[in-house]
């Protein structure tokens, strides 16, 4: 008899099923027949400003390095880094991406005993990791769209190994303050390891937001996520990190894979930490962005749920599939968020001007025919 | 009391000693003051003809797409290898170097609860994976430096879910012939999954070696994994793949990272695929370095192993170490095996004509330098 190879797989990982990504350009001009630059994608978050020169020039340079292995250690990026936060080289780990240290910490401090607690409509990243090893996830509910910090230290128990907050937090766009978050730490226990996953941190603008970097020294219990594939915009390129304490990235840095990160990742993103001017204008033409999506919503009274990051969840209503393939059929890819529990929205990231403005007009023509057609 | 964050780390984890990389070539100019253009390395099996130019033409173009995330299904790679080898595409998993599928592999059919099968003398990352999820590792004795198959088949028990066969097989060199590897695989049961690692298949040259994805159809519990690192020349972008059935693929993918290769990576090796000159000189450059070094040891009066991979391990003896710092003195960078139980030879891979001379004087003086010291 044939075996079944899929009931082979381990327990959590038949029952997993996997992230659903942003429509790729190139699919969708694969199946509408379209050329690529006429669609505009606003479906993963990624930075529209195109690439950072300095990124460009180091990433070229690194190709001719293509036929040797990348520095495993990531030392000039690690360093880079370490000079940006004043913090050591070895409170540093490196990332395919901040997907793939959010895994590499799942698997090294939790297990099918384990509880991992994290928010309702928070990055599906964290169920799928828990998932996989087959820890239980404790999915606490929301507050107003946002992480309800005190429920989910409520749901804290002698089972929990992991917490994941996300601030910003991503497909929401809510925010806590550093009160907040400070009032949260103080209640979680010392070996419950808190993951604070700041993906869109770089678009925070105000002193009453907190820098996880700037906590690690009161919570040592805390590891802090970046990744560059946001305001750096290198999201092709597959770089994230963690900031924690010597003693967990040590741990971190025994299971991640040695050659994690690849060598032209390696140095666009040491190149573009020293590009101020691109960090400040990706976080302008957000901060516009946001604003010009925002005025179109109400001026079609749409409600939305206002972001600081570099997206949006906008309500379209029940039709949410039906506005997605409609604005898909216009050429604009957005992201359906029915997967995260939220039906009734779609989530688009901020694009340039033109770019919001072409979402903008297609999504009205999409409603009236969406309507039209229920 | 502060906790101790490595005692929260899972069973495995805390047990694990992580990869040795071969020392880079930067690092190396750090240390001893020197240029980096001074130095050779011959210690990760890179491809010493430099990139492939069609892969550079095709990587130089992808960097335009730096700030957008990656196609997570791979699909352009994914075609051209189904063209190449004649597979369906939804029998291909792509991965983050061939480190990443042998990692989604362990972690996808092993647990606890299993062993986990490879050779004494065999990669590193066998052990590394299974380590990392807490199963057993059986290592079965080596005989003449390659696999035991038949011992190997010998130590397959109830709770052995995954074996792995490296053909040819690092750091050693050995390789079987089709003929042992299917009077191998007829002795697996099916629910065993055997991991064909071929990651230097493409340097086998003759009729009487296996081709694992030919295998397949008459072992559906086969998964073969290669790599674009060795003979396709693109070690710093990290791509590797494996080929299964359709179900195994399934699981594998549910695993994988979404986004696990990235746009440059992607683009350059489905473009290398394309470039058939440069596997032909990739193959020539390295049969022609083999000769050059056995000879070289030949004359030294140095037992090796005989090799088909683009390496060779040479037995140096007991000052193996010493005699590796001495070649680091002189600028040349090759592989310690002791951490494979191979504390008399070190590990060289096959450079250009020039570098090759040059390890090999340098070798010459650092065994009369370390055999003075010892």
């Amino acid at each position: 008899m044939a075996v079944d190879y899929q009931s082979l797989a381990v327990k959590g990982v038949q029952a997993l099923s996997p992230y659903q990504p942003g429509k790729p350009i190139d699919e969708l001009a694969r199946e509408l027949g379209l050329n690529p630059s006429e669609i505009i994608k606003l479906a993963s978050n990624e930075n529209p400003l195109g690439p950072s020169e300095k990124a460009m020039t180091a990433a070229r340079k690194a190709l001719d390095e293509m036929c040797l292995y990348p520095d495993g250690n990531g030392f000039e990026l690690k360093q880079a880094l370490s000079h940006r936060f004043g913090v050591e080289m070895d409170q540093i780990t490196l990332g395919n991406g901040s997907n793939d240290v959010l895994e590499v910490i799942a698997r090294c401090f939790a297990d099918a005993d384990s509880d991992v607690v994290f928010s309702q409509y928070a990055f599906a990243v964290y169920p799928i990791v828990a998932q996989a090893i087959g820890a239980r996830g404790i999915s606490v509910p929301a507050r107003d769209w946002g992480h309800d910090l005190d429920a989910m230290a409520d749901a804290v128990t002698d089972r929990t190994k992991l917490v994941f907050v996300a601030n910003p937090n991503n497909p929401t766009g809510t925010v806590h303050t550093r009160q907040a978050l400070e009032g949260f730490l103080d209640r979680i226990p010392e070996r419950v390891l808190v993951v604070l996953d700041e993906a869109y941190c770089e678009y925070l603008v105000g002193d009453e937001y907190p820098d996880g970097i700037q906590l690690l020294d009161r919570y040592p219990n805390l590891i802090v996520c970046r990744t560059f594939s946001k305001a750096w915009g290198l999201a092709a390129l597959r770089v994230g990190y963690t900031v924690s304490s010597p003693a967990i990235a040590d741990i971190l840095n025994r299971v991640r894979q040695p050659f994690n990160v690849d060598t032209v990742a390696l140095c666009a993103a040491t190149a573009v930490l020293s590009d101020e001017a691109y960090l400040q204008k990706s976080r302008e033409v957000n901060e516009a962005g946001l604003r010009q999506l925002a005025d179109g919503f109400d001026r079609m009274g749409l409600p939305y749920i206002p972001s600081v990051g570099n997206f949006i969840a906008v309500e379209v209503g029940e039709s949410a599939m039906g506005v997605y393939q409609a604005l898909l059929a216009h050429g604009v890819i957005v992201r359906p968020v029915a997967g995260y529990g939220m039906p009734r929205h779609l989530r688009v990231s901020v694009g340039l001007p033109h770019e919001n403005e072409r979402f903008l007009d297609a999504l009205a023509e999409a409603l009236t025919s969406a309507g039209q057609g229920a």
